[in-house]
């Protein structure tokens, strides 16, 4: 299986916040914007392996500012990085000024997706070649969010985390 | 106001098509599309002008191929050329093979929108500056769609369209 | 197959615009607006030929005026005029005066639908027999609106279309 | 205020039931269709009122027969009474079929609705004029009707229910 | 079959209402809280009956209290009382105070399921056992608002209605 | 402020997997569960304050078992706990076996809200008194959990998180 650039996963999706996705307050309802990520997100990660993918686990979702009602928003989902039949993909989530046209982030996720077959089970996916800065990025932290992950749900033992470890211990 | 490229105007949307928006034939609900296009065409639209844009008309939408249940379906819309304070939008609509990622158009449409200004009057719009090849063929057509919009309308007289009267004695 | 008359296929639906169908100026959302006209122009499509039918392509929408939030609106669907398979569906939609109860005529749509087999084939579908002074001119301007088309779409001569020469000669 | 006739609040709406409006079993969900009701109800007695109107109580609702999906369904709501500042509104529910466009009725209902001025108190309202047979039957028996609800909910006692004594002793 | 507590049946949701489930007012929007009643009142009704349930009638539903946008809901279903193969739900409705917590209850409601086997013929279901004072009052009165609808639907005599005529003569 | 025990939070909220609300394998849609779970958490988040709440992140989603269409699935949200003017709320989804009624587990989500006064900042709330086993054992690892979250986002540095060490070097 041939490894893919991160670049040829990306998947843009842009919206108008319409009334009915608002929440009490009248911005952008968060579950609103989690079902979009998802959408996204399952794309990129089936742009990587061209199999059917479902969800696995959202890692972590910051909403670090609100989308009010009328704005012009932006999903760019891109894997991460692979591992095995599992797919990790960040979500950047960008408002566009209305007037100046500038792009702003106000949120970012991780979503991780599995590759299943016809069968219903776990198919191996192509490798991800990071090129920016920031896919590399992205790409190094992946193992040590996995290794966490295995480790909160109890599925790994912290002295076996060697990526996560070096990060109390200094690398 | 300084004219801007069409592929300024550039808005893309990428979706997966779900049970609830399929017809009762298990395909994309036409009315569905529609919909989606309208919120597309829109930020394209406003992307010209950076002004609130209502929908002013849907001049002409082609269903050629049905979308199937669970397809990945991309819209791009981009300004075609503008008028005054109307702007004509093309949305091309095309499905992404599962398996080998490949790109087939199965939809064309064309919308035009108008700007308004805060007094909720038409406010004057920029320029489009069209580059590719398509750009400048449908830039050029413009002004037949709208000379015809206006004789079916009745506030034109059909004398009165030259760029439409060519089409018909030849060029 | 026996002709129908146009007033046998008028298909009436009564709404009132909530709050989940408005856009972000707090009128009808021109994309629900298409939708709904889908969904009304299908049936009437459907009573002409009692078959299976898909949209085949909208031909002219006009949003002349925007439809407030709590508005009672009527859409009248109408078979127009069939060719072979083909059926062109008038959509006209009236607000109601909350107070007076006129209807005001806001908004004109024409819808192209074709009706299909089991096969998924075109099957042939009756003719239509329009007896008001609108639907008569509506059924006269249809070949006329079906030349045109297949002309912008590059599938007929502009010298073949007669009926359209005619419109630019005068009669 | 000058009584209207009942067919003067006559509501149409008609509808194809799509996959999103379905439940487990591939019918029409229940709860749709008891909100499609009650915006047909409700414009029915905004007709006969010509002011705001809130629901006050679902009175009856009979499913006697399930909505397959892609049905072509027809809701007619006529206003049967008026009582000071309250309606009662009938709504029949029709399936057509889909080959000889037969209407067959599948469910019946009663609304209540009332209506209110901008001080948000009870207004009161016109009467109505029954004149078909239907509407005169529905007409003699609304009166019953408000009877059984008053005794039900505690508000009248069962002997000055003159209306419905008459049911049991006979006329 | 074995009798069951009506308390076995609980079923309880809590909402916040969102702009997209408001009506033209701002309030919960009738029809979305009937859908929602629909749907905890069924899963009362097969937790009763551990069958497929389809809605067989709404018998009484009354808006006393309007339900404002952003208000706090929850809904509490459980069976009053089975006859055969249908089962009669009652549907509290309460608003919980934002600031003290307190629990108002402004709607109540009655619908009745029919359990369906495979065959989707009526199957029948376990008696109802209640304990409380509130589930005994219900189970009584179910009976006479089952002689009523009967009645009403032309399908039983009055003089039949023993449980009903008590009610005019006295107990 | 006096501080609340975990269970004075619970909501919970019942429903059925009705069609639209299904990815493309016909299976519960991830993103309509995310946004199911945002509303019962801040609900939860809600009852412990009293104050508005907003969502802050999505710390962790996991998606073990796809839940079939149809299903019926239970919503428990309940506050871990809270620190400053944060809370850390907890939501265990369980499908119900339609004929024994057992309730299995198969989704486990953090969520984490954010109480907002009336000039939209920060405001307190009350703290978080935990009884069962699996709410103090929640409540313990809500410091690891916060701790890791700000060293993921470069907000701690590592040596600080004193918890979340004692992971790796044992306790």
């Amino acid at each position: 299986m041939e490894p893919k650039k991160a670049s040829e996963t990306l998947t843009i999706t842009t919206k108008i916040v319409l009334p009915n996705e608002t929440n009490t307050m009248g911005n952008l309802f968060g579950g609103q914007l989690l079902a979009w990520m998802d959408v996204s997100a399952s794309v990129a990660a089936h742009r990587l392996c061209r199999q059917t993918v479902v969800t696995a686990s959202v890692n972590n979702v910051s909403f670090d500012h609100s989308i009010p009602h009328a704005a012009i928003v932006t999903l760019q989902a891109k894997v991460s990085r692979s591992f095995k039949s599992s797919m990790e993909v960040f979500i950047d989530v960008y408002i566009e000024h209305p007037k100046s046209g500038e792009q702003t982030k106000c949120n970012e996720a991780i979503y991780t997706f599995v590759a299943i077959g016809e069968d219903g089970k776990p198919v191996p996916v192509p490798e991800v070649i990071p090129e920016t800065k920031e896919e590399i990025a992205r790409y190094n932290g992946a193992l040590r969010r996995k290794q966490l992950s295995l480790i909160l749900a109890g599925k790994m033992k912290p002295n076996e985390a060697t990526e996560l470890k070096a990060l109390f211990f200094g690398e």
